[in-house]
């Protein structure tokens, strides 16, 4: 019997969360990687060197890889100099390019370097940024500000979309249309997630494909983003997207922190709260309701000074172990 | 029977060449690497980071690799950007000195990381800068300048000195001690070779060690700094730091290139000559006069933004396997 075809989608954290637990399965799996970073240092390099931001990539590699030596660094930030804020792993990856003369060619010499076994594709080849346009009719523009703007949820997006409209990576469609499970992962649902789905080719591919679909719902509400968001209202944004009754599963969190761990995230992220749920999903089939929040909560490197306020990393993340089971019981069904 | 320990004094390409023909035997190797860079990127950082200059040791770790897909992007240097000039290989140990703390720890990490079975042993681990103190009593300071002085063979150098003095690295006197033979690489004299022989305890630890001793001279003169210099010359000046009669065999080349390479060569070093030598030597047991010149031309990178003039990598280089044959059979003596 051939492998299960593992394809999963989003950005940052989230997605390697995901990546890293299912990794340790005997499956063919394939990360497609958001693409619309404009700060930090990946956003400093592609203003600088003209290539594509590279942090989602990045992440998805280290996520992938076994080999821990070289990954430890890859999460390196220079704290001085004119290198300051620089992440190693992003500077890697862009001599990868330098070398090989493009993205594609710097992910298979550096998928070669980890040896990783599943596969890194960048959602598009092209350079695009995110637009948010509000209900008041506001336009926010670009991947940081719109992280960074306070009052998204409370206005209320009435669009979201490319500027310019860009078309999906060949291997991205090619990789969706034989998944047997494709994965929407968890993440920044404005920057990482639904641009996913507004790149070109991309949500007709998913909804064509007979692959199960299952979103991965967020833990905690993103301040300014997506505050009091329940999960129903996750899955009503996205199904607007990437089309109606598209999603076949919603696994989605049912444990609590102890009040100190929330103090702590609230520290950092004031305001930010688990996702409400609906006691009544529990019982219906279609959503996943299960404790699959990694207790371990990550301390924010000091170093990541080009990071700033609300790009900070996320610290409550998904038990990777726990979600690749539910993921891959789904895969059976 | 236990492995041949061989100790390789020097710095940059030339300890290079010579590592990377005799990786490829059953024997133990440790690369003692010369530390006083002061330009380029290595330069570049030392000012910025505070760390040591790192070219050499670079160099050294590249060369006793197996793991091509790195290795490859060790020597790739930014193009544009405020990364511009930097080497990725600096980058990676300044990156492992971050996350490690210090440069041994940075070593031994990447020493894992690029799957390396010999060792690279900084000379010294404290911070100084090479002065030559010339005939005429002026001082040249520093390596970039010494390399860049246009009339260091014409005026003589009276003096080498390091400012502060500075003491060994106890694992470099350690490998020195246990050595089986001693080779003093080719490279620039007065800036690689000369200032190891400088550090505190190395000349003591060289002449005391059981080990044979031998040096291994430059291929052709380095303008400005060895023009007109025989082969003789390099070993009374290399005798007047390490101590009369301590070297036991000097290796020589007899090769030479064609017309048309000769002009090549001259096209960026005008005035480089090949290092004569006396025919008498010849008949000499202590000379070993051999065509050890590689006569495929390295190309220098037009990304080396850094490197400027005088500091050209070395084009004209010796064959590593001939070389290390050479060596070999002297460890057999």
């Amino acid at each position: 019997m051939s492998k299960k075809k593992i394809v999963c989608l989003g950005g940052g954290t989230g997605v390697s969360v995901v990546l890293s637990g299912l990794k340790k399965y005997p499956i063919d799996l394939t990360a497609i990687v958001t693409m619309f970073d404009s700060g930090g240092s990946s956003g400093k390099l592609r203003k600088e060197l003209g290539i594509s931001p590279l942090g989602d990539v990045r992440q998805c590699l280290v996520a992938l890889s076994n080999e821990n030596n070289l990954t430890n660094l890859f999460h390196y930030r220079f704290g001085r100099s004119t290198l300051k804020g620089h992440n190693f792993g992003n500077l890697l990856i862009a001599a990868a390019i330098g070398t090989t003369g493009n993205l594609e060619g710097a992910i298979e010499k550096i998928t070669k370097i980890l040896n990783i076994k599943g596969k890194v594709v960048p959602v598009t080849l092209e350079r695009a940024d995110i637009i948010a346009l509000l209900k008041n009719n506001k336009k926010i523009k670009k991947e940081e500000e719109i992280i960074n703007c306070p009052y998204l949820s409370k206005i209320g997006v009435k669009k979201l979309f490319l500027t310019p409209e860009v078309k999906a990576n060949s291997k991205a469609i090619s990789a969706i249309k034989k998944a047997n499970l494709i994965i929407i992962a968890p993440g920044k649902f404005y920057t990482s997630i639904l641009p996913i789905c507004l790149v070109k080719g991309i949500s007709e591919a998913v909804r064509k494909s007979r692959a199960k679909k299952v979103f991965v719902c967020n833990l905690m509400t993103q301040v300014g983003s997506t505050d009091g968001f329940g999960v129903e209202d996750f899955l009503t944004i996205l199904e607007e997207y990437l089309g109606k009754d598209v999603i076949d599963y919603v696994v989605f969190n049912t444990g609590r922190l102890s009040t100190n761990q929330v103090k702590e995230v609230r520290k950092v992220f004031p305001g930010a709260d688990f996702i409400k749920y609906d006691k009544s999903l529990l019982k219906k089939q279609k959503f996943i309701g299960a404790d699959v929040i990694d207790r371990q909560i990550r301390k924010i490197n000091p170093a990541d000074t080009l990071v700033k306020g609300a790009n900070q990393r996320t610290m409550v993340l998904h038990d990777s172990q726990k979600l690749a089971k539910i993921l891959l019981d789904l895969c059976k069904r």
